[in-house]
């Protein structure tokens, strides 16, 4: 099949590159560089050595044989050459990494917000009426996060995309009616993420677009089967305050001999899926296609749920790091159940990678094999989600000023 | 009080402009002016003729000694430009009209759909990160649309804005939830303010902005009080196969001698309200603001529903025209239920006026003493939801290729 992969420069969109074109598939990167344009703006850089996009391409294409065809365009800014561009490939997937995609990025300033709504919004979107206008019946397969439904629900499983409720009827009488599971997103990114899913069941209810919404775990892990085969195909791997997941930077801290920085009581639940599921996932619902006229297709992409304290407390025990519990910048509750459905996945043959199995690898063959290039500086998570919470980010629990970095 | 009134020269926004500085608060008018390029790209004008902003604001001083203050300024593209006049004026109240508010425009090309979807995404999230960031904390009052739900419901009525929902808790138990009555937008237009919504939802929550979001139905009628006073003060009036709404086409279709065009079987039923009343509603949701870290409040703001097929027979009454059934060109269901709850507002205290008291006046004192500027090729609604319903546009129940325009 001819897929295109957008946003394929990026963590998630790389090794789904190279796993796809490994299967034999004709795959085509789409990106606008603007993660790397961001590395450039906060100073940072990937903890893995990471090479251009075409270097990438043509290492892969000597290790294998099999060409990744690399197209620069921004989706947000250029929808006539995004239109061209998919009426002279016609591709028959399409699958849509590209939006940025960190919650502490997008609330670091007004700007930020603003540049993430603008991104997101019109990302999506432009795809979206660009294969309504090219006439192509792609199968768009879209990542979405766990995140949007906010976790502060009272206690239910989340369930995949819908819930049946029951309303009241003017005749006195009651009848069901599936909705979109409701969402509360915490952050401007995340918002975004609730947005598109509304562009999403207009498209396929309008336009008969075949949609898949994959809502997905926070993704850890570094290599896959393909990025493994060279060096230079290493996957890029976030461990600043912005754009590293928690599990990042616990890795990273414990690398470095930091204490293990836990926001709050730690009592936040989250859902996290390998980045080898990732991609495999990506695979499955390829093969599980919606037909036109049917309603968006969500998937819930995770395999496990932890709550940050015991993630803190499996890391410290794997490295003999510490645990430091530190002033949330995040507005968010500070402890959550998280229960959520993935039997989709499961039946489709997912045989997930845990945590516990996993680990280990990281903490050897990346935090520590790369340690001598982590910015130390780099690691505390500074953007505050409100004004008042701002003021306390850098405090330590008996609200004195600390530095993070000796 | 100090009011921004955002999209002050539109339909709604100019003599909602009137009305509050009629009642002594100093009004200031920001728009871009882009409804008047519209009219230029359309090759229409408002049946009423129409004067600039700047001359309606001078006759408006001239006519009561008042001022409203007018900054022509694009809220979806000058971010920088709208912090600082918020942080130089400082408004208590801000009353956000302005968007693309046309659904057949919205989905005439793809060039429209992804206009309207960056310019009412920009407009309302620059606002509401532009307050956040000025730390102002005025009452952010916008105007959504009785639409986004799509008038697909199960026949209950329409709440105003909540819905209370019983879940399965992981106990085994239930719990009551109360989550934003779920939105299922018809058009490109529609699914803007579904996404408003969640926008409006995370800057409450996360911010404490104090925002009410009037969804209102489709507004009626030329004249306010204050519009009257004086000929150039007069309102516009759209009547256009893109603007003008099926009231507006009805009336004007009268007034030249055309059978009233009704799409399918006219069975859909649609929320009305006058622009007395729109304006009137306004000031009463000024008057109950809600405080920092409530939930958007949500008012149906609306007086009356009729079925599509009611409103052109009692047309056709008062003046005597015939009424022609026409494929519709949107996607949408050919009947509906339509019941609205909309205490809110009659407890603040509206008095509606109804379409059978006020629809002659329109038909006298507006369609037919305008008559001689209407462009009877303008008249026909031919912006197609899809590309298998453009094809039925222009032809008769038979399937016979009509021409609108004799
Ligand atoms: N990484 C996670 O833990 C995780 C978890 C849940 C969901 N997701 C979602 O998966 C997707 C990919 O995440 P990731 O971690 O690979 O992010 P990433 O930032 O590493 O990759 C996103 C890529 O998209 C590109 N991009 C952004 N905007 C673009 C535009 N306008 N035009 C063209 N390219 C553009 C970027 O340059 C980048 O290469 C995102 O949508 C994200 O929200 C990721
Ligand atoms: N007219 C109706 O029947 C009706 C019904 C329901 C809801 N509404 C809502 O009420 C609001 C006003 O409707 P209307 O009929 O007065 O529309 P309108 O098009 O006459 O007025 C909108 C005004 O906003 C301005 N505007 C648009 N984008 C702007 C931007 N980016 N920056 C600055 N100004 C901008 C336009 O120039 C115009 O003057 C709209 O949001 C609409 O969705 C209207």
């Amino acid at each position: 099949m001819k897929i295109a992969v957008l946003g394929g420069d990026g963590f998630v969109g790389w090794p789904t590159s190279l796993h796809l074109s490994d299967q034999g598939h004709e795959v085509h990167v789409i990106d606008n560089l603007s993660r790397r344009w961001i590395d450039a703006e906060l100073g940072v850089q990937s903890l893995t050595p990471m090479d251009s996009i075409q270097e990438r391409c043509r290492i892969w294409h000597d290790v294998t044989g099999r060409r990744l065809h690399f197209h620069l365009l921004d989706l947000a800014k250029e929808y006539e050459r995004l239109k061209a561009w998919l009426d002279e490939h016609k591709p028959d997937v399409v699958i849509h990494f590209a939006e940025q995609r960190a919650a502490p990025y997008s609330m670091k300033t007004d700007r930020h917000k603003v540049y993430t709504v603008t991104n997101n919004m019109n990302a999506t979107h432009n795809l979206l009426a660009a294969l309504v206008e090219t006439d192509i019946d792609a199968h768009v397969i879209h990542l979405g996060t766990m995140g949007v439904y906010g976790y502060s629900s009272v206690g239910a499983a989340i369930p995949e995309g819908y819930l049946d409720v029951t309303v009241e009827t003017l005749d006195g009488g009651t009848a069901k009616q599936e909705i979109l599971y409701p969402t509360k997103p915490g952050s401007v990114y995340h918002m975004t993420k609730s947005m598109d899913q509304i562009l999403f069941q207009f498209y396929a209810q309008n336009d008969g677009l075949r949609i898949t919404d994959l809502h997905q775990g926070i993704v850890w892990g570094t290599h896959t089967e393909q990025t493994r085969r060279h060096d230079q195909l290493i996957n890029r791997f976030d461990y600043d305050g912005d754009y590293g997941t928690v599990l990042n930077r616990f890795l990273i801290q414990a690398a470095i001999g930091y204490p293990l920085t836990v926001h709050g009581t730690g009592g936040q639940t989250r859902a996290f899926i390998h980045i080898q599921d990732s991609v495999r996932c990506i695979e499955l619902a390829m093969g599980d296609a919606p037909k036109a006229g049917d309603r968006v297709r969500i998937f819930n992409q995770m395999t496990e749920t932890h709550r940050i304290r015991d993630l803190a407390a499996l890391i410290a025990k794997l490295t003999e790091a510490e645990v430091l519990n530190l002033p949330n910048p995040r507005k968010e509750a500070a402890e959550n159940d998280l229960v959520v459905d993935n039997a989709q996945f499961l039946s489709l043959g997912l045989n997930p990678t845990t945590l516990a199995e996993g680990l280990m690898e990281e903490v050897v063959d990346v935090a520590r094999k790369f340690a001598h290039r982590i910015d130390r500086s780099r690691v505390p998570a500074v953007s505050a989600w409100t004004r008042d919470l701002a003021e306390t980010v850098e405090r330590d629990p008996e609200g004195r000023k600390i530095r993070l970095v000796s």
